[in-house]
């Protein structure tokens, strides 16, 4: 099985105690926590049966349960299949890709748990969660995944668990000012989640600028059946983002609203994708990388909106501009950003969720200041708004306001949070792999010695064919 | 990243301009059609709260959201996974096929929704859409994508969408004819959506008949990792065919009888199908083509019956017969269609969906006729056949007359209209490939210059190994 | 399309009318059985309408269906996509791992829904079905994929319905004895499904020992392409596990409560199964065969307390354990059993349904034995545990009694059933494959002759580079 392998030469990339050491640590602390912190929510109590009596609840089917369990598996199939699988598209790295992804997901949905508990779910000294935290710990991860994708192919998992370790945590922290300082509405996370992720994952990148991965260009491309199984992956997304944009919304109408938006959205964003991909290339051709990213944008664009009286022609319009925007980024910014910026950004987060995340962020600012009672009802303006309470007097225009300054706060935690996090994982104690075994699973995983890989050897005239 | 290749010599497969004026042009339509047309219903809209008080409903719960999107999002990957993966299986046309099926289908839903909506869902000016719409445009693009099998890997992507734009059209006025004018039951669409999907799919590539498409004859095969990433496709369409006979039933039983009556169905197709696959080859081998396809056939076969009273008994006998005539039909109805009829059918649709679909209209027909106030109690009765109003009279022989002519309407139209769209597409500005470039994703879509695409040129004696 | 090969020289593998004959034979028995026995329940049934009002239901929504209908289609996913995809690690045997499991599951659900139906749902010489039956019929199946999973490349498919054959009825015994006479709790199964069905196929395994297996060892292991399609298995099991669970958990908190532990179980068995992955290996790497299983621990050994009171703190526990005693297995236990018990276990059941499955029943007996009214709250108690009627007056101690009893019951049927199926597969005419053949696709398959066989054979110096 061993194969001789001039390997990481100035990089010491041994994972057999360090990686270990991390993971058990980390999840000995979760119990911890959890032991002195973590309880069922009334709903999923076994003293439910009193509760039920006590809310004047006559069915078990008014469990929240009911509303959103669908709506979780949904974006919990997005988590893991969805980002993992779309990032396979590296023809040496779907181990690293799918694998890396499950498990830095896996402790961030922990650790969300608890930090999003305590801002949000903290009752006499106990977090009580229930099925929305477990989405919402979904939807925090998500921000992760994002970042992961800037960064892939060229990071130790141990630097992928301390990045979600300090992500998660500034995450919990940027949506506490947003949703409850600022009061703003961002039910699929335009903001706090795809902004937020692609800026602090750019901002990462940034700070691990490798000035000689050209080293490993040949291993940076897909190969035709690797590019299948990313496809296995955008379109997980991009059929459950109807879900993930009203998984957390009010019950009844908002989330049904919000599925028809982003349905629509995503509808318009898959034509404008075609129609530049094939545009900006001289020959014509469909390009899967757009394809496999940019039909997404419009999902990402109605994140904040889409429980809003957005109308489906409006999320039509988002859709549309949003697949555009993001497939010019992929032929014409992306370049320029590693070249001039020193941006190296793997998938390509800055074109599916940096920039139609601010998009998203600005239509919600526009679609809240533009809302009247009119168009919503009386109550249903108020529902939608939460305008009850401290923010009873509040204004739509008011509300345009907070929502542009929830973009703003988003971009500041990001780049801050960004710069800090990219100087802890420059360290040279957590085994990154050196420029040449970048986007090789070899550094980290055990690689079967298969027919592929000896096809492979035999178009790498530098390394023998038999090994 | 270029490669010499002789690109059909003859033809002209150049989309640079003519993709993305389609797209645009179509998009941009949509966009002014929903601005003028399109609202949401009633229970996706902010004034649900009023509404709710006047519905009398006491529960957000009552909404038809929750009674509908879990079924609507397993239709939802059946369209997008389930057929997009399901014609992966050909060796060198697995993004063909999984992205212009993403690209019509993305298109299709879009104008179903306004089709469908102008017939169904027009109410003072607009058409009111909520998630049963969605399943619905659904449903009509799930027809298009059965039509793409008949002629997947000969046609150009925007002979995709001039067929889609025609053919959803079809759809939408022989659905209108069917359930308004015959007033028909076809909640799983063995008629709206197989029948009439597949006849209209065979007209259009018997018109296209291309006599010398045995030029492309060693790309018509699969390779041993298409076929699994094709059996991801069929998995999907079989474990959610339930979803998709009960997505748009009545509320309460009707949806969980066809459910289970569809489980059943598909059950005993596997089995048959397992057993003529074997039982038909010389060396008593199992074909991939039979178990991707004609497993499948027992869910098209129940489409019109699945929420009346056909027993669980019923179904397996369903799903027995149509397992063995799709497998049959593969082994020897397909060629005979191909040499003597010149039907170049490229999936099979014929065999998945043709034949049973005809099965499942008449197996509706003969369930409708059968039908008595015993079986399905008093209101039971009026309830699934919705003899009220007009219909109040209506007998169930009558209805399993008019069910009756409701295949022959579907057959006619699918005809017809084949036949018309079969000639529009054979116009030569499409941009669709020589023979010898059918199946074959190189002419529309930048492939990766891959090891497999090496080895593949290594075996093909008239190509350079090293390009 | 043929190719010559030295194929079973001592085997008769030629499946041409054994296996047509018995798939037909098992399904005509089926619709027999069926159309004697099975019917709609009353919530599937026309006559629902007056039901409704006899039960004073007064909305659609207190249908069932819709209480479980969303985890019935993810247990499906988990049967059909999770196993079977899992599976497909091999290399040369990805179409016997999916094809395989889609005839034996296909199979097993009838069959399952009349024996379960018999033992529970039997009324008036009827057995009356609705989506709770589906989901047992699915999870009975379920245990015998498991037991596949030990059997996996070396048996034939007459073999694998005979097995599913007794295994079912088997299994519906052992729960009869189970549920209905020791009213033991096992919602997901610890006990019933992953301790039974994975000693069952150990014990088939051993006695179906082959001694010369190492002969086709080069065909045991997977190559790059068979571990992605093998991670879209673990993934789908992982994170549909909670559904799985919870699936025919009672309404309201008890589904909730069950989703949330496996939830966290299951999380926290993902970083424990990476720390000793990348631990017990020398060179430090982490092993696919590891993620793709042993994180799925915690989901089997929270089987019977899920929708208990063990608290997410619990949960976390559980799984760190689960994941560190499933990878410690795959390490050492796994080799030893083949070496020294001639207990060739392909997948590795053992580690993954074996150990977590009785790690499982332990767990849940503790569970019930600390359950208090004080945490369950006094109605939640009797409800939790079904302390009504005849086991009124049981104390949790006893019930925890019951429980572990639960264990030793499973597993005397396993062994005692496994060690008679083994017997009958024993038999010389099921058509096997001889152990240089096993692993092997080519036996029962037609497999399409392929660039990747041709680079197969090539490299393979005993067999003709080109056929």
């Amino acid at each position: 099985m061993e194969r001789p392998r001039h390997q990481g030469m100035a990089k010491n990339t041994y994972m057999r105690w360090r990686l270990p050491l991390v993971c058990l640590l980390w999840e000995v602390a979760m119990i911890v926590l959890f032991g002195v912190f973590v309880r069922f929510g009334p709903e999923a109590d076994a003293h439910w049966e009193e509760e039920k009596r006590q809310m004047n609840l006559t069915s078990d089917i008014e469990n929240d349960f009911y509303f959103r369990y669908p709506s979780f598996q949904d974006v919990h199939v997005m988590i893991f299949v969805g980002f993992g699988f779309l990032m396979t598209f590296l023809k040496r790295y779907g181990f690293g890709a799918v694998g890396f992804n499950f498990l830095l997901a896996a402790f961030g949905i922990q650790w969300a748990l608890l930090m999003q508990g305590w801002f949000h779910s903290f009752k006499s000294g106990k977090i009580l969660i229930g099925v929305e935290n477990l989405i919402n710990a979904d939807f925090c991860v998500g921000s992760v995944c994002i970042a992961f994708g800037a960064i892939l192919g060229k990071t130790s998992p141990i630097q992928l668990l301390v990045m979600t370790l300090f992500q998660v945590t500034l995450f919990a922290v940027n949506e506490y000012i947003l949703l409850n300082l600022l009061h703003v509405k961002d039910a699929g996370g335009s903001m706090t989640i795809h902004t937020f992720g692609a800026y602090f994952g750019l901002t990462v990148t940034r700070i691990l600028y490798r000035p000689n991965l050209e080293q490993s260009k040949d291993k940076q491309g897909s190969v035709y059946h690797s590019d299948l199984f990313a496809m296995i992956g955008t379109l997980y997304l991009w059929m459950y983002w109807p879900s993930f944009n009203s998984a957390i919304s009010d019950h009844g109408d908002a989330q049904h609203r919000a599925a028809i938006n982003t349905y629509c959205s995503l509808a318009a964003c898959v034509l404008t994708t075609m129609a530049f991909s094939s545009m900006l290339q001289k020959k014509g051709k469909l390009d899967m990388v757009h394809i496999q990213n940019a039909t997404l944008a419009g999902g990402v664009a109605v994140g904040t909106s889409a429980e809003m009286m957005l109308t489906p022609y409006g999320s039509l319009i988002v859709g549309f501009i949003c697949g555009i925007v993001s497939t010019v980024g992929y032929v014409y910014l992306t370049p320029f950003l590693e070249s001039r910026l020193h941006i190296q950004d793997t998938c390509g987060i800055h074109n599916l969720h940096a920039m139609p995340g601010l998009i998203g962020g600005i239509v919600g600012a526009i679609t809240a200041a533009a809302a009247t009672e009119d168009v919503y009802g009386k109550e249903g303006f108020i529902k939608a708004f939460d305008f009850t309470g401290t923010y009873q007097a509040r204004t739509p225009s008011v509300q345009g306001g907070f929502q542009a300054a929830g973009i703003v706060v988003s971009l500041l935690i990001a780049f801050a949070g960004g710069a800090l996090v990219g100087a802890i994982l420059k360290l040279p104690v957590w085994g990154d792999a050196a420029a040449e075994n970048c986007f090789e699973d070899d550094i980290y995983w055990e690689v079967p010695e298969d027919e592929e890989s000896d096809v492979y050897h035999m178009h790498n005239p530098d390394k023998p064919a038999s090994p």
